[in-house]
Order: structure tokens, then sequence, then C-alpha cells
């Protein structure tokens, strides 16, 4: 029987403790995350605990309403310390769930507490939480040289002025690590959007451009991309919650607005050296009555059972077949769609370029452990793990940053598996980096900070 | 090496054996089954073994047709020693099947006989079952007496008289289970049916009320519900082969009429407290020969790949919007919608109850090790497992009670894996807890009879 | 902690090592392939290892694209020696992938090697397989030969002239197997593609029938069937990249024809005794620009989502409504249709033919570890394993044979596991039949050849 948790979690072989210990202390690039740069800008400090872990973290609101606790505990106006024991009474039965795992390597990471939140000592990790976190070097700055992250991406509207960026630049604080911006158009995608014609003027705005048409959008939106480059920016991203292709399609407007404007933005990433991450599978806000309470983003998101593989393969091919198709990152949400979406990024594969198209890490609804373990067997049995450019976070929290000690426990737990069961030679320099390339170095090399 | 089927059958560790000894001997709630009431208000007793276990099973009739058995030993006039000859031979060969598993712990648990089934002692396993079927306590009572059930709900047309249910209730015989009705629309949801107009007479006349518009269908609706819950029904079900929303569809009048009508369905069950199971994902009758030949439900069915997470959320969310979306327990035929499932349960989480919606338990093909193990695992990393109403039957048999003990015992061995894993606590009075409440407080709490 | 890939490679306990043991040695029935006829008549040998490896094999191109080589040393004109250590540079780090495991079992297998392939080993594994390659036995019928190969049906189009599976037969040469063509109808169903008019002509000329309607080509297609039966062929084969059931659309004219032509050439495999091959879930050239340079079948397919259940079921029933089902083997590529295949499969066992409809074997991106593993266990979870027909090799190679191997230590793995486990009885010669029955006897009798 293992121990609770310690310093072999997950760990289930000798080899498997030997790879970990390889790659624990790597740093971390966290290229996709929804980071506040204002924050990281301001050097934010914390009110408490409460507001550390339940400020904006959905995982936890979710698990949180299915045992019941009352909204007003949750999103609600409850005193901080009522909706943290509530917290913990949830966790204490979570047995299985990512978010108990989470909680428990963050209580050990960033407050040195090893034992198990219970609804018992709630009270008693709230205190000895809080103390800490008044402590001077507990700021976003700490966290982040704590977590020891290279550079991050945060997440941002082409409209954005991406202010707090410049800011963080500038300031160039000893240990703190880059802040890139990432494009990620939205609105603009949606014309259907009652919000479509403000954000247009908006975004026209942004770039100094009056846009009325296809040629004056394009120039806006080119506009937007060099401001975002020239703040760093090597990365854009796009949600599909559907996936379209359709580029005459007359009886669809709206569909073929969307594959050309897609079409075009890939081929403006490519000519930049970008990055293009597609986020596939999402079915957002099925709760009007918790949207109109809460807001988006509040756990109220699903994922989707629709098909996409032809029209995905589509878009995709109408980029490369005009040399337009950017290093490309594919994230799927339903994990039925898993090897169908690894066999398909191989099919772009090419020109040269190591690992080129990536099926993306396992995002949100699968970054677990079993999501993970299915994420790293599935690529390799479709791929070459080797190419893979690992884990991020997708958080919101300073302290998520324990989820890439997670993923490299597991990782290093299927490597080890493989060379003890004697399917790959027990040869460590080669697994160590093997190892050590997933964790750190193929993401270093893929984005070319 | 493990013993074949022993006392530790699937129990793979010490905690798990622990676990499972804590929860064995819980009472069984069996919350939807299709039991024969008649049988049980009559007491009914069994010809012999080939009545009890292959008078009604489609489970084993698919096995034997896969094995090459003819049809006349299967659902036709062999002599009965000589088709449980053939289900001997077809289940020797059974390796990994469920129903391997299923007989061989119904003939310990009833049966008394420990041993393989094999085709050489076929006869002599016919003749031990028959001597104890010929037994005075091997009734329906008994069974349902030896098998702990506390009570259990049938399945019902709206239009049922429920005559033997009041019979059941009536006679109050000493340790029979409650035998509740369970409210299942399904032929009013089928207006190109040619059924339809003679089941909208039928129902109209039970509930003495001419139905000839909206109006008078909710009405006379209305009165069976109240009816039915006279009954002590507390349960509603669906059978959603398609999942439909259309609520406002002109041109698909169909859909727009089930649509209203379910979901007005939703706003009466939540108003009386009751529960609404929802089915999805069937795909039934695929053998038109073998309909003409054996009828409905003889083993020709199977699941759909058709996508609906976008209807499912729609309908659901309609019921939401107006608060009139009751418990509800959404199951899935094909495990390749398992997460998508479980990830959609927890956006209609809230309100304060605990396990509100559930992602039900492993229905019919998904019945068996591998679907219940990745049941709980998919529920326990996207939920809170220990909120989980459990296992129910979906039986025709009074025998079948011994999945319950096949899903206690996989359930058993998952938790004592995760604790002995470092993964959870070893803290055994949670775990026992755990268990214990999945098995059976859970159920008793969620359907408050 | 076991030994790299040495004789008890993929063997966990004692009863896998014995049952393996029994069927390692057993023939091999490759009852679909798309090995070259001509090669085997013309008895070929080989210009070196790179043309045997990588002459044709797009699953090892696919890899190396992916490791970023440049395509002039995958499919272009790079010298043999470049090319070759190209792919073990890539190899060496494709720890999980099949590829890795096929070519470590080709090299010990039929080349007496048994090392690990690494980039610095890469010329002195060139040299040695290339000397061995030069000697005497090392041709098209040494390598069938040496691999056992019992019979194996190549890939055929009905207009092709079968001239060399003709001379195979004449020349009846010692130790070679029996070279079966099989019926492979493609662009017959393709009214839409721009060959159609040409590949009409070009049938009716192998037929010697001017085929101007559907009568006459019916016509046609019943003398190459009959041709084909001559030749020795008891197989046909479809690859339904879209599984189509509409017979009397008006508005869908291609689909409606598809479906007739479907339907009618069921019957007719029927009549003749044949078994019919249903390949679906792919989605091919995807990348138009790789088309263009390389070709199709060069590494740029992958599987579609997109649902079937409903149309396969349909157009199944249709032929078993009027008796002219064939036996029939259903694949699918998209592993998520693995359930639903499994237990749609059985919706048409029956008329006392002992595992009349196959779900067939782990297909092109399931032929690997975990594609078998799960393959195995779905299939037993939801029918009768012991009348599988087990693998095949699909492949273009003459090496490819290995797969069996693979196969065949998966099977015995699992069946060994579910003994020790305790889930099966430990009856060796049960279990040694089950295996040799789903390796070798299965499929003797399924195909009656």
């Amino acid at each position: 029987m293992k121990n609770f948790m310690d310093e072999n979690f997950l760990l289930k072989n000798e080899t498997a403790v030997s790879l970990y210990q390889h790659i624990k202390d790597l740093p971390i690039i966290d290229y996709h995350c929804h980071l506040d740069a204002a924050a990281i800008a301001k050097n934010s400090r914390f009110r408490n605990i409460t507001e550390l872990w339940l400020g904006g973290d959905h995982y936890k609101w979710r698990l949180m309403r299915i045992n019941g606790v009352p909204e007003s505990h949750i999103t609600g106006d409850a005193p901080d310390p009522e909706k943290f024991a509530a917290f913990c009474a949830t966790l204490e039965n979570a047995i299985g769930n990512p978010v108990f795992h989470w909680a428990h390597l963050e209580l050990k990471k960033y407050f040195g507490f090893d034992g198990a939140i219970t609804k018992e000592n709630a009270a008693q990790i709230y205190a000895l939480c809080n103390s800490q976190i008044e402590a001077e070097d507990f700021t976003v700055h700490g966290l982040l040289k704590k977590s020891r992250v290279e550079w991050l991406a945060t997440t941002d509207d082409p409209a954005d002025s991406l202010e707090f960026h410049m800011q963080i630049k500038n300031d160039n604080a000893a240990g703190v690590p880059k802040v890139l911006p990432t494009f990620r158009p939205g609105v603009i995608f949606e014309p259907q959007n009652p919000k479509f014609g403000a954000y247009v003027k908006k975004l026209g705005e942004a770039a100094g451009i009056h846009i009325h048409d296809w040629d004056s959008l394009r120039a806006a939106l080119s506009q937007r991309l060099d401001f975002f480059a020239e703040a760093g920016c090597v990365i854009a991203d796009h949600s599909l919650e559907d996936v379209f292709y359709l580029p005459d399609a007359k009886e669809k407007f709206i569909d073929g607005y969307r594959t050309r404007l897609l079409s075009w933005l890939g081929g403006e990433y490519h000519k930049r050296g970008w990055v293009m991450q597609l986020h596939m599978g999402a079915q957002r806000n099925n709760n009007a009555r918790m949207k109109r309470l809460a807001g988006a983003d509040t756990g109220f998101d699903c994922m989707s059972d629709a098909d996409y593989s032809a029209a995905l393969a589509k878009i995709l091919d109408d980029m490369e077949n005009r040399d337009a198709l950017p290093r490309t990152i594919l994230y799927g949400l339903n994990p039925s769609s898993d090897d169908m979406l690894a066999v398909l990024a191989a099919c772009f594969a090419g020109r040269g370029i190591r690992g080129r198209i990536q099926w993306g890490c396992p995002w949100w609804f699968n970054d677990n452990k079993n999501g993970i373990q299915k994420h790293l067997q599935t690529l390799s049995t479709h791929g070459l793990i080797s190419t893979f450019i690992g884990m991020l976070t997708d958080s919101r929290s300073f302290t998520a940053y324990t989820r890439h000690e997670y993923f490299r426990r597991i990782l290093a737990n299927q490597l080890g598996t493989w060379a003890e069961d004697g399917e790959f030679p027990h040869d460590m320099e080669r697994l160590c980096k093997i190892a050590a390339d997933i964790s750190y170095f193929n993401v270093k090399d893929y984005f070319k900070v």
C-alpha cells in the first residue's frame, strides 16, 4: 500500500521514480492560460485562501453544487470562512476527482501542509493558509517565481490595448516570467451575435481603421496582428464550438464568412511564424438561469458530441494547400474524439518540421489522471510522443502550476511502465531525454520565444 | 492466482475485501426494473430453470444465437432440458462476458452450486436447480426476500390499471418489498405510430376524459399522474431513442409536439416531487425478420451513435429555466457518450440539492465489469461519486439481484484501489461511508419513498 | 522488470506464457491483405531493407514526417542508406508506437537481430539485413513459407484479369500458400467520380457485356463474380467511407443507386457462399497537396467521426429480411464505434450459423496493443469471443506477419489474465482451445476454403 500522496504519488515503479526526479524541477512554459495580466502587472496580493481558491474556479464550484451546497456559499455572498468550510466538506468525499489531487498538491507546494483536507480541519487549514498569504512574498510575482514559470501566454481579445503586457515588459522585474499576449478572436466570428456591430466598431477604433467591408476588416485585423506581435505575441487561439467549412456557401452566409476569415487568419499567423490553437468540442452556457445569475464561465459548460472530422480536415487542407498552414495545436474537449484528432493531426505533418501539428494536451474535462494517461497512450499509439509539447494550465489561478507536477508524474509513470514491462529498452538516458523533451524542451523549441 | 469466482471475486486488495464486507449485506433498492407486478401479486412459481433463466432473457438469447444455436432452442419449442443444455454449451466458452459471471453468481446465491457451468454438467445442474425450484419457498416472494429487496419500481404504461400494484399493497405480505409503479409514457410520444389513435382513446378511457386537443390530453395525463401517485409512484421514465428539442418547429410538427409534451410532463413530475429518468441512445428492432418471428425485446436492439448533447441540454434547460426540472437521471446506452453525459449532468446541478441530476448507472450493454469500472471512474473524474445513487437491475428476472453483488464488488475494488494506491486517504470510516452511500443510502434519500 | 521484447514479450503471467506456447506456431490465414499477386507469381526479391521496409509503408512514413524528416528521405529520391538512417533515428524515440514493436519483431523473426534499433546502429542493421536479403531463400515465397501462411486473400478490382492469381494456382509451387482474390468493387459505387464512365466501360469489357442500364450492369457484375469464384474467391470487400441507406431516394439519386447496388451484391455473395467485408469509418486523402506529390495511400488518411449506426443496421436488415445476408465482417476505423459495432453485429446473429456476423479485427489505426486489447475486451463483453475469427495483416508487406505474433501474444495475455484473476475457470484445455480457435481454427471454418 502506498502512502497518501507522498513524494512517490502516482509513481508505481522505480524507473518512474527516477524519471520524475529528472524532470520535476524543469522550468514551466505555460503557453495557454487565462491569468489576468493586470494582476501580474500590479503584483497583486490575495485577501485569503477563499479568494485564492474559490474566487473564480468553476471546477471547484461544480463539485460544491453537486454536493448540494447552496449558491450563496459558492458564488454568493456567504462569509469567506463558511465558503471555505463548505468546500472542504465537499472535497473530503471527492474520491477520484482531479480537484481533490490538485488541492492537496497546492496545499503542499504553496503552504507546506501535507495532511488530508476534511470538514473537521477546515478551520485549521483556513487559518494556516491565511497566515501565509499575509507573508511578504505571497504575491503574484512570488507565486510565479516559486512555480519556476519561464514564460506564460495569456488570452486576449484582438481589440485589447495590452497595456498591462506592456507595463510588465517595461517593468522587467527580477524573476518575473515573460508574459505574452495571445491573439484570440471571438465575437468577430459571430455575425449572429447581437454584440457583433458594437464589436466591429471597437475593433476598428483599436486599429484606427473604419471597418465597413472585407478589405477594411482584414486591414484592421492586420494592424492588430502586428500590434500583438510587437507585444511579443507568437500564438493565436480560436474556440470552434462548431467546426465549419463552407467556403462558397451562398445559402449559409455566416459559415462562408467564418470559413474565409479563419482561412485568411491562418495564413497571417503562418506569415508571422505564429502557432495557431484550435479548441474544439465545447458546448457552452447550457444553463440559462445560472448564466443570468452567475455569468459565463461559472461551471455550466459541457462537451459536444457533434461530429467535425470532415470540416476540420477541410479547413486545415484549405490552408495547407496554399502553403498557409501555421504550426497548429488541435484540442478536443470530448474524449470520444481523441483517436480521431491524434490521427488527423498527422495528416498535416511534414514540410520537415518536427512536431508540426500537435494534438493538444488533455484540456479542461480531460485534465485529470485518466485523461492524461489516455492522452499519452493515444498519442504514442498514433504518433511520436517524443515530439509532444506537453502540458499547460488553461487556468485563471496563480497556484494552478501543480498541474504540471501532476502531468509530469503521470508522464514519468507511463514511460517507466513501458520500460519496466519490456516494451521499450530500459535506456535511462533515452528515457530521461524523452521525458524532459515533453516536459520542457519541446515546447521551448516549438514557440521559439 | 485467484480461485475461480470465490468469496473475493473481483476484489484485488485487502482494502477492497474489507469494503465489500461492509456493504455486501445492505438492502437493495431496485428503482428501475421490468419485473412483472402480476407475478409478484400472485407469488408465482417457476416450472424449471429453463423458464427461470431462459424464459425472457435476451442477454442469454443473443449469446446462444452467436454460438450457432438454432432458434428452436432459444425462443422456439425445443424441450426445456435441451434448451438448457444448449445454453450451458454456449456459456462454457463465454469468457469475459457478464452473462458468464451473472449465471455463476446466481447459481451460487440461489442454488448453492459453486462449480463452473459446462456442457458436461448441464444435466446435473438442470436436475439440481429443478429440485430446488420445487421447494416451498422458491417463489417470487421467497426470491425477493432472499435478495433483501427493500422496494422496487416496475415500468408501467400511463393507461395501466395498476391492479396488481394495488393488490400487492393491500396484501401487505410479510417480508415482501414495496412494489411501486413507474410512469412510463411511450406511444403518446409517437404520433407517427399507427397505434397512436387507439392509444389516445385507451388513455382517455383510463382517465375518464375524452382526449381531443392539447388541453384534454394534459388533463387526462394529469389524472393518470395523480392515479399513479396514489399507487405510490415517485418515478417517471422516458426512452428517448432520438433526443429532440424543437419547441417552435412548424415544419417538424411531431418534434414540436414531443418537445412541448416532455417539457410539460417534466414540470408535472417536478410538482409532485418525482424523479425523471431519461434513457438515451437505444436503436431498437434492427432485425425485421426476427421481430416478426420473436417479437420486440428479444435481442435485436443495439446502440445508436447519433449525437444529442445539444438537444438534451436544451430540453433540460427549458425545464430548469422555468423552475420545472425535477431530479433527473440521465442514462446513455452508447459508452462513447459517457463523458459527455457525466459533464452535462453537472450543468444542472444546484438549487442546494445533493446529487440532483444523476448520470445514471451503467445500463444494459454497459452493465458489465468494464462498463461499471468505466462508469465509476468517469463519474468520479467529472463529478462527486459519493453522491451517486448506484445500481439497479433493469431486469425481467427475479434472480437478477446478483447484479447488485457484481456492482458492489467492483465498487469496493475501485475505492480500495484508490486508497491503496495513495490517491485517497486510507481512512476506513470515510471509505466505508462512501461505499455504503453509493450502495444503498444515497438511493434511499434520493427517492424519499 | 521484464527484459526488452524477449520471448515473454507482452505475456504478464504464467498462464499467458503457456497459452502463447500453445498457439504461437499455428498456421496463419491472412484473409484480408493488400499483397501484390504479381510479386508472389514472380517470386520477387528485394533490393535492400529500405525497399522492404520503406518502399510502401505509410505507417512508417507518417512517423518520419512527424519527426521532421524531409519528404526526400521518405517518399523521395534520397539514397537508400540515408532513408534507412532517417527511419532508425525516428524509431528510436517511438516509445509506445506499434511500428516500434513491429519493426523489432520483424528484425528478430526474419533477420535474427534482437537488439534495439537506434540512430547509432542504423548502418550496422542496414548491412546485416542487406546481407541476408541477398541469400537465396530470401524471396517472397521464402518469406511466406517462413511465416507459415496457409492461404491469403489479396484485394482486387472486379475488372481485374486475375492473371497472376491464375499463374500462382497453375504453378502450384511447393510450400507456397494459396492466393485467393477478393472481389472489391470501388469506382462502381461512385457515379460522381470523373472516372466512373471509363470504369463502367472497362468493367463491361472485362465481362464481355455492354453496360448501359441496371440490368446490364448486374449481368456484367454477375459474370465477374463467377469469374472470381472460379479463381477461388470466397470474399468480397467494400469500403463504405460513408454508410448509406436510401433505397427509394429520388432526390438523392446517387445514394439510392448505391443502396440498391450494395443490397443486390450482398445477395449475390450470399448465393455463392461468400463472406462480405464492410470497412467503415475511413476519411481519406485529407491533404490535397501531398496527394498531388505522393499519391493516395501515402499516410494522409484519418478516421471519420460521422455517425452511421442507423444506416448500417438498415442496409443489413434489408438483406436479412429477404434472406440475402451473407456471413459478414464489420470493420470500424474509429474506436468510438467499437461498442456500437460489437452490439450491432449480434443483432444479425442467428440462422444457426456460429459466428455469423463478425465485428472485425482491430483494423489499421486500431492494430496496436491498446486497440487489440480493447477489441478483445469489448468483443467478449458484448458477444462470444470464442467464435472470433481473429487477426489479419491488411498489409502490403511480406514481413508483416509478425502482426499475428503481436495479436496472439496479446490474446494469450488477456485470456491468461482472466483465468489468473479468477474470472474464468483455470481449465487449460478449454483456454487452449479458445486461444487456438481464435488464432486459427475459427477462421479456417468460417471461410470454408
